[in-house]
């Protein structure tokens, strides 16, 4: 599927503001594919296809999260991390489009989560980043993300969880599992440049 | 056992100040147990126990951590968080204080955790607003500490994970979870007070 097609498909889900956004993160998302070595294409996919359920009926995706196999927990937390894991469950379904790396990288790309691929952090940090987005500590992230995907997706994880507690919002689990992770990662990194072993 | 034998048992495993710190939270923890009817008795003897462990050596703390049924992912964060859990074993076994209440304060005062009692959210608050604490934060703690105990858990739990985040630390998700449940718990304690059902 070529991005013409898949926009093709996106666009009647979508407002046209929202439409715009997705184009501005698949842009952003295939220059960090190619910063970091992550397949293009797939990057390209996964971005174009990452708010397909944004605007899903409230109920209708809580009855994929009920019937399907979606973790429960996601109904304790609000509505608005739903379309991530609900949207990859939809493009399978209804695109037809079924590589897993795609499908993981529109799950995670509102929560975040430990142990993510390097498709998925793109695809994360292209979301946090994209031109159109302007809110404190972007440009930080922003400037973290050409040198090290890991060191700008630890702080966006924790602008968000920041974010998130200024105003006194749940924060679901899998976010501060990244956050935790992307610690042990960092720190281990700094322990392997300090050894000699730099990588990305 | 009373006040001052419990305090000759602790006194000589903490150093002069922390001994002091112990007497202040004692001291809270009775005023805190007094509004919010939890045991005075229970209260006192967790509050006096609850830094037992604080100076044990660290790798007997790592030696009790995986040799006793104590959670394995202590180890795997600072080790400032492991008198809390080491500390209520050792009460158990070298005090002979085997009351599940006074015990689990003692294993939570450091990270809190989900569905707190009121006697562990009574020592974790004492330990959090004794006289002797000055941080940010602290003295909105305190008001909030001598009207709602939920409120004034779900701050310090806050203000925790903003310090901790501010130095780029790990947190414990024990942690995460306590300020999760009393989101939700002060959102169902709002409900109840807009329906008239007005509770502690």
């Amino acid at each position: 599927m070529d991005r013409s097609e898949a926009l093709a498909f996106v666009q009647p889900h979508l407002t046209k503001s929202r439409f715009e956004h997705t184009i501005r993160v698949t842009d952003t998302a295939i220059e960090l594919a190619k910063i970091f070595d992550a397949s293009i294409e797939k990057a390209e996919l996964a971005a174009v296809f990452h708010d397909y359920a944004k605007y899903r009926d409230k109920e209708e995706m809580r009855r994929w999260i009920e019937q399907e196999y979606l973790p429960k927990d996601l109904l304790m937390y609000h509505h608005e991390l739903w379309h991530g894991p609900v949207g990859a469950l939809l493009v399978k379904r209804e695109i037809g489009l079924g590589d897993p790396d795609i499908l993981n990288a529109i799950r995670w790309h509102t929560t975040g989560t430990a142990h993510m691929t390097i498709l998925d952090k793109v695809i994360y940090l292209a979301d946090y980043i994209e031109p159109g987005r302007s809110f404190p500590g972007v440009e930080e992230v922003r400037e973290l993300a050409s040198e090290d995907l890991d060191a700008a997706c630890f702080e966006a994880a924790k602008n968000t969880i920041s974010f998130l507690m200024s105003k006194n919002q749940p924060i679901y689990p899998d976010t501060f599992h990244a956050y935790n992770h992307f610690i042990n990662v960092l720190v281990k990194k700094n322990w392997r440049q300090q050894n000699g072993k730099v990588g990305k």
